[in-house]
């Protein structure tokens, strides 16, 4: 039996080719590309491609696989009637984890994932992967109305996939800056190796469970605190800290406390994650455009990142992902409850491609564990007890 | 770093403390207790409480408890008009996850978890628990009702656990012989170490999201055919059978095409799964308390294990829980496509336990990967390809 470790810190659980993770040098790659190439010059659509199918597509199979997307943002009435008997006070992450859990049932089909052997059938899982990748930005943007006691707006197919979300959670075709910087963040977001919620895919997809129940799982996991829910805690700290002269005193008494520093810190990276990197040029972009020569929650954030780097780096910690990204939405006008969920919308990429890659080897997952409960005992009456 | 071990084999997960299986002797033991002993002389009500707690409860505590099952088995209208949204013809399982998802959006709190250190508020985490075991079976049963076009009907508290699901089921009061087997079954499917779904329930756990969608996608594990789903496929295949004459050849030929015989043999048993021949007996125990000498689809499963054994013994594969269970329920007048989610039901006890003991000593899940993929290469741009 092999050594028992917490959380199967450095312990294989897959092998794949979907993406890999330099943490020394701060690479993150997606099927062999830097994410740096594909942020400055992929889009998300071209980006999910490159994901599930392994290599850039020709420029015939992104027009195709576009047009897939956009034929299939409509959910059914019953979906949208569904959503309306939520509570408006519910948090997003939970509303996304029932709708997509929903659309299984409207969906059937994982049968073929047990009639052909290893790799099931191929249009049910490309169908399916189109579907949920398209259904999912409609759902959480319809959510917005719903929850504000309104109709949500119907998707609209002349637009890319980045634009149609910001247009149905606003109700005004978006600004173009807005609309690439979210692209870009989308991009970011697609994919990241086996963390906590691709891991839980790959442990539902091995019981050849249906994309449905499998990415709706995968949600609930990120949608924990210690993983996706991280960035609406980060903009919580910063509100929380409220101006930049208080975020020494701040972050010192948390760290004495042995409290979470929000946004800091990767099992993987060793050095700033280059997503961090990215978002914060981004933040810095949309600051400039607006002619706002300040942000305030970002001028808190910097400074917090110079102070954990100072008292952290020497362990290893910097900014990750989360850190900036909240900033980002919430200058986009962006409710903070709604961040994770949107964290959800990029990352059923990646998660769909692990389930593909899942599907064509499988084997159940079944770890053992260390028992040290009691020996056998004898059951005692509870008269005698 | 680690050997890389498909499915996790051998691995070990976690520390428990919760159930053990000896998988040469055929025993499982939940804390301690084997479980033959406890489908003697225990109920589900208080095999629950020893799961969750540890230890068996004294008289008082258990009626504590089960006044809190008892009262907590309504659900909000809210959540039975979203369920009347659900197509018909969709899986029960699907149904379930969905609702048990929709219910973390009505009871939210689990910023607890992450508020006091590594334990949680355990105020939080025991009403949690209580809600999610009581609604449940509240749930699974009203389905039946609402999917035929029915309002469902009110569940009752002066009824026990089975009895109220079964006449909530069927909506007459259950013969006491068909609630005990229900409450011997629902014992027997409580907890069974770290398969798949349970395994997912650690995965989720570890992020701190809360239980509603820690067990929501416990839920999509369990769905899967090559796990929960499995009873459903039993009975399908016995029925695909038709006469124990048939049998034989059937069972050979789908040795050779290599494919599963369902509800055959198990990673953790060498010898027959103890729960398969409790649940063998309780087939035979209510098929004769009918005065029927002989029911059909239990003949063809017997000559069906005897081939089995003959063929696979060698290789140590055995019967397993699911063998009988599906006969098990059928006999009982329940649905087929309900199987797993009275499987479920039951297991929500088991992943509940499992979800308290991850929060004691939690850290969350990243493993890694063994990268098999590109190494970096070059964005290429579309017109060049």
């Amino acid at each position: 039996m092999s050594e028992y470790l917490p959380g199967l810190a450095g312990v294989p659980a897959t092998k794949s080719n979907i993406s890999n993770i330099d943490g020394e040098k701060g690479i993150l790659t997606y099927r062999g590309y830097p994410l740096e190439q594909l942020a400055a010059n992929s889009s998300f659509e071209e980006t999910t491609l490159l994901l599930l199918d392994g290599e850039l597509p020709s420029a015939h199979s992104l027009t195709e696989f576009d047009t897939q997307l956009r034929s299939n943002r409509v959910v059914k009435y019953h979906v949208r009637e569904l959503m309306k008997n939520l509570p408006a006070t519910g948090h997003p992450m939970d509303m996304l984890q029932t709708a997509v859990a929903s659309l299984g049932m409207f969906y059937p089909g994982n049968e073929y994932l047990t009639s052909g052997g290893s790799g099931g059938d191929l249009d049910y899982v490309h169908n399916m992967t189109v579907k949920i990748i398209a259904r999912m930005a409609t759902i959480v943007a319809m959510w917005q109305y719903i929850r504000n006691g309104y109709d949500p707006i119907a998707p609209r197919s002349d637009l890319t996939y980045a634009e149609n979300f910001l247009y149905m959670l606003n109700g005004q075709e978006p600004d173009k800056l807005l609309a690439k910087i979210l692209d870009v963040c989308l991009i970011l977001h697609a994919e990241h190796t086996i963390n906590a919620s691709t891991f839980s895919v790959l442990v539902t997809s091995s019981t050849l469970a249906s994309p449905y129940n499998v990415v709706a799982g995968a949600i609930g996991t990120l949608s924990g605190p210690l993983h996706g829910g991280a960035n609406q805690k980060v903009v919580e700290m910063l509100t929380e800290i409220g101006s930049a002269d208080k975020a020494e005193e701040y972050i010192d008494s948390r760290l004495k406390q042995k409290k979470v520093i929000w946004g800091m810190g990767h099992r993987e990276y060793k050095t700033k994650d280059p997503r961090a990197k990215i978002l914060q040029r981004l933040v810095q972009d949309l600051v400039s455009a607006r002619g706002n020569s300040v942000n305030p929650m970002f001028e808190v954030a910097k400074v917090v990142e110079d102070i954990c780097e100072d008292r952290l780096a020497k362990k290893g910690v910097y900014a990750n992902v989360d850190f900036y990204s909240g900033i980002l939405y919430t200058e986009m006008g962006i409710p903070t409850d709604q961040f994770t969920a949107i964290f959800a919308v990029a990352r059923a990429t990646g998660w769909l491609a692990h389930w593909r890659e899942q599907l064509k080897d499988n084997r159940i997952f079944r770890p053992t564990q260390v028992y040290i409960g009691h020996s056998a005992r004898t059951y005692i009456p509870i008269d005698q007890r």
